[in-house]
């Protein structure tokens, strides 16, 4: 793809393991011989997302930024106003989002490739499987209503979140009390609604800065 | 559109004036009569957009995310990493892009449409005409080099933000210069390189979460 000559350095990664360089030694048509030097393997990011899944577009559109925002995890499951058919799309099919996640972590020069899973049964999902699936010592609802913001939630002790995202309607009410008896907080970050895939990016990108700042005790 | 009957109330919004309901009176093929009740205008976003302009596809996908999450104006420019072809397409076009940014605003309950202008001269445009479009109080530059935060940027005292995100490519040193130069004070949210679009989603949900924060005294 690089086009690479002997004597070249170039930027590589192994998936969940370190970064480094790689000096090309040969290359022909089909195999590039590299000799490699490896650094630290980046830190695992630290939020887990559980995400309502959202209509198929969107959710093609999202892999590549989840995975370059940073989450460890994501699970993504039905809810009352996710339609059923969401579930039949082979954007869901990892032979399809597996490279939009590694582009995702090209562009953010990480190598831990999001886990994924999914959860047709929400209740089951939230009271079964989610204590073993994410060992976040906080976790949030993101929810309009809600004044509190992830800046408010995150202390300067917290080490991983998880944090739920709603379908385009919103959660409706039962299940936003499940999530709440659950143990989690609902945030926001105001009064604008957004388009799910919109308010993944934004809702992400406001809790990795709050979990930069506050882990440094930094504002 | 929206197959209304008459009796039924409906939200509605004047361009740049008050968000209020109407209810309808009558209806048919071609037109629709409403009773309408206005509330109040809501604030005027607070922060202004510099934007060196990203491809076409890109800034098709940006316009209601930006209109959505609040910017008051948008001045797309000219920067030695932008490619020249990118300013020809009718993506650029006030046909194209005004229903784009009418969606964000009703997406997000606003009605202040941004004031789009576009600049094929990056310096003309900082040296000249920036003092005189925009009255932000604090200017930021995205910096992926900085380890500052806009949280530590905003005073509660700020009342405008104008924010500069540069090309995929980054602003060269001349232009980072010239921006410092003029006031601009290098920003960034960690470590990780974003794609053009989701960069600019995730710095104006800081920003804004930094507004609202600061401004309040919260945090």
């Amino acid at each position: 793809v690089l086009r690479v000559t002997p004597g070249q350095p170039v930027r590589i990664g192994i998936v969940d393991g370190p970064l480094g360089t790689g000096v090309v030694l040969a290359a022909d048509d089909t195999s590039v011989a590299l000799q490699c030097t490896f650094e630290a393997t980046p830190a695992r990011p630290k939020v887990d997302l559980l995400l309502a899944l959202p209509r198929p577009k969107v959710m093609r559109r999202l892999w590549a930024q989840l995975a370059a925002l940073g989450v460890s995890r994501v699970m993504l499951t039905n809810a009352a106003r996710v339609e059923r058919n969401y579930f039949d799309t082979h954007v869901l099919d990892a032979a399809v989002y597996r490279p939009l996640l590694l582009e995702g972590l090209q562009q953010a020069r990480d190598t831990h490739l999001p886990v994924v899973s999914i959860h047709r049964q929400f209740r089951r999902l939230v009271e079964d499987e989610l204590a073993s699936a994410s060992n976040a010592d906080l976790s949030m609802v993101a929810d309009p209503a809600s004044e509190a913001s992830p800046f408010t939630a995150i202390q300067p002790a917290t080490r991983r979140v998880l944090l739920a995202i709603g379908p385009e309607g919103g959660w409706n009410r039962f299940e936003l009390e499940l999530l709440r008896s659950r143990g989690f907080i609902g945030v926001g970050i105001g009064p604008r609604t957004l388009r799910s895939d919109t308010a993944c990016v934004a809702l992400l990108a406001v809790m990795h800065e709050a979990l930069r700042l506050r882990g440094s005790r930094h504002p």
